[in-house]
Formats: C-alpha cells, sequence, structure tokens
C-alpha cells in the first residue's frame, strides 16, 4: 500500500469552465504504477468543484444553466458586500458542487462509465491558472 | 492494509428511484473480514448518483420534488437538442448529486446514524440494470 | 500505513449553522504523527452536511439564503406529514450537499487553499450537540 500525491495545472478561463480532467488522471494512474486503489481528487481554494458529467458540448451549456438558475451571477451576495470582487456566486456554487471527489480504480484503470468524465468547475469569475491535488492510495 | 473492490448490481426503475444499498453494504463489509477503514461507493456512469437519506416513502417523494424544482424534467435540455434521448435532466441531476460517497467503517460496521441510509439515485429515464463499485480500504 | 479513526463533538445551534472544522482537523491530524494521506470527515446523520467555504460572515449568511432558495424551510414537505417533527427541509438540504468530505495531507499539513476551510452545516431544527468521524488513512 502506497500513498502518491500529484499536482496538475490547468489554464482556465473561469465563469463555469469546465475542465475535462480524463486524459490527466489516466496518464498520472499509469505514472504511479499502482493498479488498485482510490485516487482523491481536491480543488485546493473556494471557488472551484469537482464532479463528473458526459462531457459534450449540450450538456456543458445545461450545467451552466443550472449554476445560473441555482446561483445567479446577477444576484446580491453579502460576501460582494464585504470583499467587493463580485465572486459571491462563484463561491455558493462552489460549496454546493464540493471540493473533492474520490475515483476507485482496478487494474490500474479507472472505474469511470464510457460516457463519464471526471471534470473540474472552475467557478471564479476570471481566468487563472489554478492547480489540483490528486492523491492515489493503493497497493 | 488492503484494497478489496465489489461490484454490486441492482434493477432500477430510473426517474429518481431511490435504492436503500445499507443492507448490501454491511452484508459485504462484513465478508471482506475488514474491521477499520473506509468503502467508496461508486457509479460509472453520468445519469446515476449518491447520498445518504432517511430512507422513508415521505422523503423520498421529497427528494423527487427537490430534483423536479433544481432540474425540471420538462425543461430543455442542450443535451437533448444534440442527442434526443430526452435526459438531459438525469445529467445534470446527477452532475449536481456527484457519483461518489466514501463512508468510513469502524470494529466492522460503518459509522451511519441509526435513520441514516446509503442511497444510489438512478436519475435516467429508463428502468434497467445498473452496477455500482464498492471498494474497501482498510485493515 | 495506518487507519486512525478520532470523533469530535459540537455544539450546534441548527437551522443550517456552519461551524469551522478547520482547527479541529489540524489539530487532530498533529496528533496522528501522519505526513501523508487522507482524512475523511463524515456525518452520521441524515441532516448534516459537509463541505468547503470561505469562513466569513457574508458568504455564510450566502449559503443560508442559497439553502432558503433550493429547500424553503416553510414549503410542504411530505417528511413532516409522516412523522410531523418540522424538518423536512433539513434532509433534503443534507441530501443535497452529502455526509461525506475527503481532504488530503502532505508532509503533515491538508491541502486547502488559504481562504477555504472545511464546514460542518447542521442542517436540523434544534440546538444539541453532534459527533462527526474523522477519519485518517495514511502514512
Amino acid at each position: 500500500m502506497a500513498v502518491i500525491t500529484r499536482y496538475l495545472e490547468h489554464a482556465t478561463k473561469g465563469n463555469g469552465h469546465a475542465i475535462d480532467l480524463t486524459p490527466d488522471l489516466a496518464r498520472m494512474l499509469r505514472e504511479t504504477g499502482l493498479r488498485h486503489g482510490a485516487c482523491t481528487v481536491f480543488v485546493p481554494g473556494a471557488t472551484g468543484g469537482l464532479t463528473t458529467v458526459e462531457y459534450e458540448p449540450g450538456l456543458l451549456l445545461d450545467l451552466q444553466e443550472l449554476w445560473e438558475r441555482l446561483a445567479p451571477a446577477r444576484a446580491t451576495y453579502h460576501h460582494d458586500a464585504t470583499w467587493h470582487d463580485g465572486n459571491g456566486h462563484s463561491h455558493v456554487r462552489a460549496s454546493l458542487v464540493g471540493p473533492s471527489l474520490t475515483v476507485p480504480f482496478v487494474d490500474g484503470a479507472f472505474t469511470l462509465g464510457t460516457w463519464q468524465q471526471v471534470v473540474f468547475l472552475d467557478f471564479d469569475i476570471r481566468p487563472r491558472t489554478r492547480r489540483l491535488v490528486l492523491q492515489f492510495i493503493g497497493e
């Protein structure tokens, strides 16, 4: 049994930009040499989230409309009254989705469905490079 | 420390059908012989979710009404414009709930509350048999 | 590799009260002596949730308004018709947020962002003392 931690950087556009992490995850799992276990993907930061989705353009739009329906960008947020950084909606969306996702792997491959991809959602309002934590525990 | 992966199949009705996995989890944990650790339950597929709930008929209806309020089945989804499979709402509900749940166990029993059950939610729109991944890491 | 399980008690006010668990987590991680691994925080009970947030008063209000928008306290819930305990909204909010959060640690410190705190959300409707499970797996 081993714990192996890796980091992954992605330039994102923010505003709900969804980045498909599946190819990175597969490559990094291969590099660990582990065969059985789980990988926890974690966003260090309170304006990003992790989930899975069938990564196709229609659904990415549907997710954007979901976030807008649940926590509209133009609503008034107390966070903005305090900090005036205009990303109150980013924070509440991120807290709702959650910053952590654990995916099992078996025989060196993730147990994802064929049309299921792991996505990082950057809810913040400006482009930047975000660093994610990938932690593999297994054998 | 060991990693033990098991699979579980359930026939579901879809459309938000909530299946109580708690008895299966308890039985499978017993079969592993592990005493301390955590089990990650994972849905391979982008139209299912995992969470916990007090499994009683009233709350199962309340959850259905929640999904319908957050992502109505009759709204228009871009996913359906692309694929015409009519399950855009299934996908966004599943991404919102998330496909993964990790539950600790201690002395051979899960640390669930008395009125707290682990449920698989099948948001897709047709009955079928779904396979879930149960991965135990512990000693 | 070791599995170490600890418990944490907090008196909460209920009604969405958000408690910052970050200092407890840091202290308990230190006490385990583990350097690399992950901690799963789990709520035994179907009316609590776990996520991360920038823990400042404005955002705590924004989260309260989010829960109220998604699952209003004054709406009618089937759970209440059954049990008359008036906490139907607490249950559906908790199922939506989820009872489990896994956070990696590296070199004896959690991989949280600077303005990102782990919070326990007690959605139930009365003050009480809640017990949480913290399970560390690592080396």
